[in-house]
């Protein structure tokens, strides 16, 4: 709620744009206080491409994820105006637009920009359109490049807690080179999403140093070396001086200005700020107000992507990421993850829940989350005797791996719904204790816990993590994190802050409220993390997993042992 | 179904018993070829007595579970004359009866048999009624029972799998010596109600030696000596001399003659011969004309049992028992178990099934069982990517450990319901293969798998055990496996046939069809099996889920920690 009276006559304003993997959302901002004014959803026209291309109506193959890149200028030409309608304010007071951006979202593109699937003679061709984020079927070029980095013990690689994923821009180029060897002869430049949807706005390619450094192996000024690119495929040799390198821009710089066509998409002035690109887990840290060392924020959602500045250096194991200025320029910027947390609680609601809950719940009129919390919350901690494995998506932090899988431990004929919702809740928290005390024991000292994203609303959960992680739950202000970032790192890019410091201090923060960690749980939960971690350490190091899915895989590639 | 012409006039017959938990089925059953002719169920009027004892409305203590003697002569009073009059024979022409019995079900009586809880001084005292077979609250007293066992070096305890259980005779008597001494007191005999039932009939107390060897510690002639029980409590010294040690009868032996007052609540003549007492289980080795060295009996049902006689002697580890005689006269007959089985498929159907299963369900006019196996039996095997461990009840055998829980592995955000259902039934596959292969170590060749109890009749579930033990599953031809056992041991007991091995051949048996493992599933089994081993050996081992079972039991047990 705005906590000043609007001053439509004096007040200047930004725009953040959020695109998340669905929708692009445009955010309103007062740049004196961070107040969000307005804000509007456009949703992309072709969503994500999973199984036909809308061309050629041609199959994919599975694992395949693309988008289509005009869809995000539609997000500018509707979700934009509309922000600035419904705000009833001035255009000419907004002073400055940002974007955030889901990465690693890449495209091959022409020098001026143009995307390849554009240009008629690719438009049939999958590998012309943007590979989304979550475009897994790199992984065996992946497994290549981190296999060739160990061998070759290039340096970068202990950067990426180890191993580079097939989500980020080498794989995914790998692939296209491989299998499309058309498309990666006719791209002049490989770009992330983050970085064309700025070169849209401004007229300019830019490389965000956030996406560059995590994403782009870009580390001290050097991406990895052409004898190397030229051992994984003689081909790939010039990788990047040929597709990839370019002018690297710090986060909260103005990139250029406005373009004419911009601005007529979007009904703001020609010529204002438009800042470097930035990516929506990174930029949530600014909008939280939490960019000193040792302030970890968790964007919680479907999963939960860890950042935390700090001023030291340390290879952190299975980490994804640390890049210098990748978070906030000066600092070390580090990146960590869980691959399933909102979506492992989803799971288990949406496919193990019995009918007589639902209608219990249909009776309160709650939802089927907010039922099987009520229900768990009355527990004493420990009373449902179970352990959980949070691995349902595998584990991104600590181990980089995918092909683990989620354990339940401590089933009676007594265990009930709520007490495995719980449990799995528990895990997810047990997930993240990890991570903050692999931080700790590599020196990067987690000194604070900030929550953002969707999960935050669970008031369940968050006490849960307060008690297991034993630390304060902080609450993100904004329920817009990564939108209102953009906005902060706009107002930052047109002048209205020296630095992202001080633009957050006075436009992020988190809510007067907080979670306490209970000290009757706390011991408690001392007692399961021990459990956890004992089938942590067991089952991400002897193999068992992976053999099973190995059946799992045989079984499903086979027409054999059909019964 | 008879396979001959009913020959009223000429035709002998015998009634078989069988006292389950919850009611008596009396079976009137054909002596020459063991055809089935009539059935009736009376239901215990008092069932199971676990909250609040009838007489004096007193809260029972967690873990108690009483019966009502007279209840079980109800049933001779009601089910006897009632499948009389239902198979419209006369009843000059029933030759015997025999009777099958829970064990180990236990009543304290005075000299001429009328239990404690009769009278009226102690109609009150909760020790004065029947321990059913699952009152299971003298653990503490089981675990010194083991303890001095093992620090003496007892010889008889290796005969028990190296752990007496909290349900037999010793452990619950010790309980009422500490807990109620005046019960104690009074008793002048501590018996099995399978012989209490018997001496009922023919006026003639006779103790069997199943009951007698599996759960009275009767081994080579010999009880637990004086010294042993004076060490356990110096009052306990005289337990087996002073309450427990009497006359022995070997299974299908006479008892005695029907009595006058047997006679008239059953409508038999008087007279007939009444076998000694049996166990369900035990008994229905016979009714599956499985008698002979390596034909192992599978009595599936909530739990299951596994009988198996052998000329060889050997301490299989985690055996329940092995007792001489205790399956059939003049061989050691062997008992394992798993203590959670068709309960566990129960357990999840009904607590983890989505309403649109249940609808579908509808829809189909079939049972959730039968729509989960039927969405199960497409999948290839080890598709589902899953292993599971079948202890949500504990683990019987090989492990004896109650304290063990239940796990599944493999869990991703594609698993279904049908596929934890599926790794669920594979579970205790895997759990009876255990079982079987342990037997096979020690030396005790198991030849044969024959099924009995309520599962033969899914046969999704009985293809996944041929598939899982690489055997050919044969299913017993009665469905009322422990009555038509013990009807066969009333032909034998009256003098129709020369022993229970002839009686067997003639009047029991397994139907034509069987389950022939398929050569394609066997292998990944195999695969599977070998995760299932591991998971076995390091929980098992591991001291892991007791720690989270005293986790779970401080938290129930404590008013702190709740949130």
């Amino acid at each position: 709620m705005p906590d000043k009276t609007l001053d439509l006559a004096k007040d200047k304003y930004v725009i953040g744009v959020d695109y998340g993997t669905l929708s692009g959302r445009a955010v309103l901002v007062r740049v004196s206080d961070g107040v969000e004014i307005a804000s509007a959803v456009h949703e992309y026209e072709n969503s994500v491409i999973e199984d036909v291309l809308p061309t050629s109506k041609a199959k994919l193959p599975p694992d395949w994820a693309l988008q289509v890149p005009s869809d995000y200028v539609k997000v500018l030409k509707e979700a934009v105006p509309a922000v600035l309608k419904v705000s009833g304010i001035d255009p000419n007071s907004v002073v400055g637009i940002a974007t955030d951006f889901t990465a690693c979202t890449v495209l091959p593109v022409k020098l001026d920009g143009t995307p390849l699937c554009e240009l008629p003679d690719f438009s049939d061709n999958p590998h012309a359109y943007v590979k989304l984020w979550k475009h897994h079927s790199a992984q065996g070029h992946a497994d290549r490049i981190n296999k060739l980095a160990h061998q070759r013990s290039e340096t970068w690689i202990a950067r990426y807690g180890g191993k580079i994923s097939s989500e980020w821009e080498f794989a995914k180029a790998l692939q296209v080179l491989e299998e499309a060897p058309e498309v990666y002869a006719a791209m002049d430049k490989w770009v992330e999403a983050a970085d064309w949807i700025i070169w849209q706005l401004c007229g300019k390619y830019i490389r965000n140093i956030c996406t560059a450094g995590y994403k782009g192996i870009y580390q001290d000024g050097n991406y990895p070396s052409k004898d190397y690119l030229a051992a994984l495929n003689p081909k790939f040799e010039n990788f990047v001086t040929d597709k990839l390198e370019h002018e690297i821009g710090k986060l909260g710089e103005r990139a250029g200005g406005l373009t004419a066509e911009a601005a007529m998409w979007t009904g703001l002035p020609e010529g204002i700020t438009v800042a470097v690109g930035n990516v929506d887990a990174h930029v949530t840290a600014a909008a939280a107000n939490a960019v000193n060392p040792g302030q970890m924020v968790a964007i919680m959602g479907t999963s939960t992507c860890h950042v935390m500045v700090s001023e030291k250096f340390a290879e952190v194991p299975g980490m994804c990421g640390v890049v210098d200025g990748g978070i906030i320029e000066g600092a070390l910027g580090y990146e960590a993850g869980q691959s399933g947390v909102g979506d492992i609680f989803g799971w288990f609601a949406n496919n193990y829940v019995p009918a007589e809950y639902l209608e219990a719940a249909k009776l309160q009129d709650v939802d089927v989350h907010t039922y099987l919390s009520h229900l768990a919350r009355r527990q004493k901690v420990g009373a449902h005797g179970l352990v959980a494995l949070d691995w349902q998506s595998g584990n991104r932090s600590t181990l980089v791996d995918h092909q683990l899988s989620g354990l339940i431990m401590g089933l009676t004929l007594s265990t009930k719904a709520e007490d495995i919702y719980r449990a799995i809740v528990e895990s997810t928290a047990f997930g993240a204790r990890k991570i903050v005390e692999t931080f700790n024991a590599a020196g990067v000292e987690v000194k604070e816990f900030i929550a953002a994203g969707g999960l935050v609303k669970n008031q369940f959960v968050m006490q849960i993590y307060a008690d297991v992680l034993k630390m304060p739950i902080k609450v993100i202000k904004s329920m817009q994190g990564p939108a209102v970032g953009s906005a902060i790192h706009a107002a930052v890019a047109a002048g209205a802050y020296l630095d992202v410091h001080s633009a957050a201090a006075a436009m992020g923060g988190v809510t007067d409220a907080w979670f306490e960690p209970i000290a009757g749980n706390t011991a408690i939960y001392d007692d399961l993390y021990k459990l956890y971690n004992q089938l942590y350490e067991s089952f991400g190091g002897n193999g068992s997993m992976h053999t099973l899915r190995a059946i799992r895989d045989r079984a499903l590639n086979s027409a054999e042992g059909k019964k």
